[in-house]
């Protein structure tokens, strides 16, 4: 029992860890695992299934993958997860993000955060409207 | 001094308020006034602020105003703020937003929210290439 | 087992509860019960722990009585806890808290949230001079 | 595009960049400027708009400027943000709280997110002389 | 396209709707689906994705179902998440849990809200023996 | 004043200080002090208070040791907060706990913190049968 997890590498992957690599792999369309899934690596029944939702989530849907990819952007960084904001952002650069772009999304992030707590802590009731 | 505030209508309100209302008014080409700004016209200085502070952020830029009010009802559906979901996701439906743009988002709210947890609970270290 | 933990009222209250309860009123110099200890009521060794924290940390010190309810509020808003906001807003205007202070009060929440966003998500390196 | 935004010192500031800074300088009295200047400044308008937002907040008003900088710090320590906890405690130390002031406002902080989980899970009814 | 979303009874859901809802009732032994899943029903992947892994998260492993379900209780209880702490407060209830339990369940609630932010904001350094 | 606690070893403690680490070495039957109460030790008051907190809610109750370990652990990796998951993993494991264990803990903090933001978001109506 240790506990940190170090990133377990294909070599040394499991047949079940592996195959979960490969999908990311050929769904992504790269030659790289990044850490999150070696490390989720531990634990192949969370592997299997953190990876079937990604894949389904972020996949083809009504959202074009950049808009996709800064809203996860969006969401990791209000809560603080470096590594999100780091992975997601490179996803998000992949599909052509831009300086200016992530600049505006920051600064989204930063007001609404703001305004959420004036909000909540003014209990200002839900207009008539917006129901 | 009273704890709750109640929203301060057109009609009752100091010339200062006035200005700002008639300027988010004129600014959103709308002929009403929802209640985050009704119930922060009792400190009219922070009202003028947050409002400078939105014109700024959600106005013409890198994004376009759909993304931009879509960024905001993840943020707020991530903090759990009901009156910003309300009044960003109106706005964002507004800009064009279908119902299966904002099941995604609403996916990928939740599904951030469970990455993020795994990903700093396990400490994952980032990989060089996002560096 | 009931969902709900309804107050219990000094009438209804076992002799370990009424002794809390007598000592709450003796120390804050008034005659009735706030529904928080009636609720916590429910479990006497918890009503006896987190009044006897409530004692010492918001008790005679070096901040005064007024900073201290301002903190517990300014923390209470940024959590979001009606309640609280409620509570400890009701015991600093008692101390004397004026309804400009409140309004920067709340405003120093929110641009903090704003701030401790952007901070954290850009990863700022922490200046010499601060270490 | 980069992934980490280095601090922008003066020397290599555009000139509106320069005219903030300045500005700060000139605020605070000061000479020199911190990191999250530096790093906002990759962001011209986000720099000018949140550093006219902390002028107006943190400037002269109905608070006495260590209660600010000390409602700053708790919500930034209830947030877990070292580098806002690292500035604004250096800020609130330069208007005078003492070791033993700190050491409160952190115990402030701790029970209040500890009976602020209490309430909100218990569901705690709102007192009528609250509201 | 509407703000709020209905519940979706059994009688007026589509075929893949059923079959989830089957599913729910089927494994929990119960003849009734309670509202979470009749919201998610507006959203057929969502709905069928959430399952899968509740199903696959929350079914026989290591630990015991009491335990599993206490511990949803007590993440959700710290986020204040009403409607989690209600549902799956009777769970554990179903698997047992006295009022005794749930009330040291919430007492640890609290404390580790409070130790958390203190940890976080004196930066505690982790010890060797811990790594 | 000092910006950073260094941990204050048992050698260098005063006498109301040695005392705590006494009876924590004797509550745990060991020989060493991790540094959460070696950083609390610059305030004596704060060190005493939350070790009495700690001792009357982990000690002897209606749930068992192991699990209750598992809770803290939850909520600190829920909160994000490394040195009390390290810190009250170690103990959970001295309890028993094994990887298995740990990565359904793991799971469920993940899942709930999803489930949560839906659950919030969709401001899913509690069921009557919850009530």
């Amino acid at each position: 029992v240790t506990a940190v997890r170090q990133p377990i590498e294909y070599a040394d992957a499991a047949p079940e860890v592996r195959a979960v690599y490969d999908d990311i792999m050929a769904t992504r369309k790269t030659d790289w695992i990044n850490n999150f899934w070696k490390v989720l690596a531990h634990d192949p029944p969370t592997l299997r299934r953190i990876w079937a939702n990604i894949k389904q989530v972020m996949g083809p849907g009504a959202l074009d993958p950049l808009t996709k990819e800064m809203l996860y952007v969006a969401v990791s960084a209000s809560n603080g997860c470096h590594y999100c904001i780091a992975s997601h952002g490179a996803a998000a650069r992949r599909q052509g993000m831009t300086e200016a772009q992530y600049s505006e999304l920051l600064a989204i992030v930063g007001l609404a955060n703001e305004t959420n707590r004036l909000v909540t802590a003014l209990d200002v009731p839900v207009d008539v409207r917006f129901r």
